[in-house]
């Protein structure tokens, strides 16, 4: 019975979305829209068709909703928090089995631009400063108005996360490329701990939810704006074809939040041929094109979409994000020093922008061009607060020795070379300045007395800047109109844009969250 | 009466194109298209539209060809003569008033690995050796499979170029990034000296011409393969919706020449926010980016769009690609030196790349970032081969000095600083080593002789190196299914790849046609 009439609906809605599709081909012909919607109108009133006149658009959707997001991680929650607290009724659809996409996995590091820890630390910070710092890493090629928005929009995102339940370290943290510590992260060192509170509070809210239901194509009206979307629903990644399709109708606005494509090993490859399979990524098996690759097809344009960052902290021991990557961040870079293990001497600021710390890693290569994994260390004390320590010792991709000789000896190190770059090293944290690299040595730690604390290092590929054309109000604009595809809206790695040619550390989850709210606001307000 | 034909023609056409479109939107949907199409086919057999079942085709084209080739340029001359020599019926529409795009306005240079002037001169060259230049130029970034066929194909389109007509200069020249003198040249120093005997050539042997006829959109069979086109039969650029749509069936193929965008301000500034109105281009107005959009429509996928070329060669004296360009490639960077006015000292190798040259350039800039515009100059002999320097010098955006003291002063230089620069170059010619900067010395000329010509410098933009993906046989890809698009096919700035981060001088020449004879023949023996 529900079989006939699900086929029925099928069926119907496949008769009707003849001329949906019709549109959005329509759309895709840009200039010719006009011509070709004469051409339909002419068309639906031909005596010999009826029929057309009389199916109105309602009857194909199974479903209906105000907004849909697509996608469930930071932006998506945000958005559609955002979107249910203006009276939209909200479905999210996520493709994979579990919620949160990368956002679940990701460090939970948050650059905030004046938070109350700062105000607590005496640290001087700005929304300008931050602009500035994310301005510089960019490498001037950031789209300065979203830029503007999502610094100026951390702290009133911050404020959101608390009232949904966030919690965040007592301590602030100072991550490459900032000038200054900005960066509160969450207790549990993951973005799970900002995402799941989202989704419970979404969840309260009354936002429906729906995974394993994966984005096909939009439905356009005759205008080229979005009316809804088509799902595989009950997909089962990474099958393709799996699932069955299903059309969900979406009154107000849908909110694309479908995150980057690090592990679309394709597209990511047409880029840049050298990001192969032997190029690890540090995001989950669904970080794929797909859903920026709907977007294209309806008109959206392409942004900066060959900037793709490697994360300079991953190690070369431990598959994907790992545990490693975490000490780095919080110790090994802050507290300590990264140093070649053919001489012992640092290469790069430990606290520089991911763009030149990758690629002075990248660089550490033999004559064969085979990979000289450089060593990360710190004290005791520099690795007090990284949480991911004992299960890194634990699971051997971490070692500990009493002394410097024990460390070089180990990884094969000229015991003398690095004696003597501690010795430097340790005269510039007296001093306050890295007189070689210029790392901002304020919080620095000496590095004279162990026990130490090593890993090894080599990147992988984290995150793509680039993505769709969006307005600062989050809309999607169309590539050959200039102006927004009506109720069609983006936020968060799919979009391209606000970080330029390369991201900051903490800066992802300031995006998401602040581009997701308005965008999540402005799709209810959309016709509503 | 002809009037009312083309009325008629008109509403058949649009009539037709609501099947074609929804087709068109089918494919968009990617996995979605089986069922849609069930979809369509349930539509069409149903008891309520008995006319769809009587509607063909072809009762819905303007014209109708084999092979339709979208631009008249290298690419485009090169595929519509191969595609007439393997027995199709060509036309090729040209949106501009005048033939020959972009390429009638470059210098036509053209690089040929392995010439006979090569072997005459005794230059030592390999195929293998060109592949390892424009690497080096791409920073690894190319498309390994279409930059092996370029420089394999540049011997074999040299010779098709001689027997459709074109003359190259007696003498061999070596352009920046290019490891041995490599480049031929147009004896009109002009592109338009290869692509106007070109399309001679392909007029005599029947292929169509049609300008002022804009690409609108693709139409597309039910798989999503390109059936035909829709254009704007007399655009009158750049009004967008002049002109009249009009529906050209390609039977075989379509192949896409339509360059680069240069020109589109609004879809550069998405990719480069610093390539504002501020800064000129070198490009004809109507290198803009509605070709490459329209692909990116039916599916076609975006390949690092933002690699953006300036040329470092060009003159902040005249506008557009200009005067200077040529003299500045012929004899003030290979027989002369840049320098920098405040200093008089050189800051870059003269033959290094396009990439490290404009950066340097760009990087000459006061404290307020104004520009401060170096000056190239080289001495009577180094510009013997300069046709365009009489012409320079007879509209103010040369000058000739008898000294250099003459020459430091016009420019406001201290003369000593140039004085001891001369000094050391010559130094450099007469060791044949340039052990500052690394430009090769073989050919270099002495400069403590005047009279000297002098021009002053600043980079345009000049190409981009993205596009749309295509495999070696010049198809198409899908960005969803990693499949050809049937029937579409194309060639030259249009796609993306073969250059990587940065294209050498004279190697544009050597894509377009290399590639385009590939699309062209192919287009033509698709459903041959």
């Amino acid at each position: 019975m529900k079989e006939t009439e699900t086929n029925r609906t099928a069926g119907r809605g496949e008769k009707r979305s003849r001329r949906d599709v019709l549109r959005a081909g329509a759309i895709l012909a840009g200039g010719l829209a006009a011509g070709m919607l004469q051409g339909c109108a002419t068309g639906n009133e031909d005596k010999d068709q009826p029929v057309e006149k009389s199916r109105t658009p309602l009857g194909a959707w199974d479903k209906e909703y105000d907004v849909i997001v697509v996608g469930s991680g930071f932006a998506g929650m945000a958005a559609a928090i955002e979107a249910r607290k203006a009276g939209a009724e909200v479905l999210v659809v996520e493709k994979m089995p579990v919620y949160g996409g990368n956002s679940a996995i990701n460090g939970g590091a948050f650059a905030v631009a004046g938070s109350p820890l700062q105000e607590k630390e005496g640290v001087k910070d700005s929304v300008e400063l931050m602009v500035q710092d994310m301005l510089k890493a960019g490498r001037g090629l950031n789209h300065m108005g979203l830029l503007k928005i999502v610094a100026a929009g951390t702290r009133p995102a911050y404020e959101f996360t608390l009232e949904h339940g966030v919690e965040y370290k007592p301590f602030l943290q100072h991550f490459g490329g900032h000038s200054v510590p900005r960066t509160l992260q969450a207790t549990i060192s993951s973005g799970a701990g900002i995402v799941r509170p989202l989704r419970a509070s979404a969840a309260r809210m009354g936002v429906a939810f729906r995974n394993r239901c994966k984005l096909e194509d939009f439905v356009l009206d005759e205008d080229g704006g979005v009316m809804g979307i088509v799902v595989r629903d009950r997909y089962d990644f990474p099958k393709e074809n799996s699932g069955e399709l299903r059309r969900f109708r979406a009154r107000r606005g849908v909110v694309m939040c479908s995150g980057g494509f690090s592990q679309d090993r394709r597209f990511r490859m047409m880029q840049d041929p050298k990001l192969d399979e032997k190029v690890d990524s540090t995001n989950q098996p669904g970080a794929t094109a797909e859903g920026l690759q709907a977007m294209f097809a309806v008109g959206a344009a392409p942004v900066q979409i060959n900037l793709i960052q490697l994360g300079p902290w991953s190690s070369p021991d431990e598959a994907g994000f790992g545990m490693v990557s975490q000490f780095n961040t919080i110790a090994g870079f802050p507290n300590g020093i990264m140093v070649d293990v053919r001489t012992g001497k640092r290469f790069v600021n430990e606290l520089g922008d991911r763009k030149e710390r990758a690629e002075a890693i990248l660089a550490r290569k033999d004559e064969q061009g085979n990979p000289v994994y450089p060593v990360v260390f710190c004290t005791a004390e520099g690795a007090s607060r990284a949480q991911t320590l004992e299960k890194c010792l634990e699971f051997g991709v971490a070692w500990q020795f009493d002394t410097l000789e024990a460390l070089a000896a180990h990884f094969g190190m000229p015991a003398a070379g690095l004696a003597e770059e501690v010795a430097l090293y340790d005269e510039g944290v007296r001093t306050g300045t890295d007189t070689r690299f210029g790392k901002p040595m304020g919080r620095a730690i000496p590095l004279g007395k162990g026990p130490y604390y090593a890993v090894r290092c080599w990147p992988k590929v984290h995150y793509t800047m680039g993505g769709v054309e969006i307005s600062t109000e989050a809309e999607v604009m169309h590539m050959r109109t200039g102006l927004p595809i009506a109720g069609l809206y983006a936020a968060g790695e799919v979009t391209g844009g606000p970080h330029g040619a390369s991201r900051l550390g903490s800066c992802a989850v300031a995006e998401t969250l602040v581009i997701g709210r308005i965008a999540g606001r402005n799709a209810a307000l959309h016709k509503a």
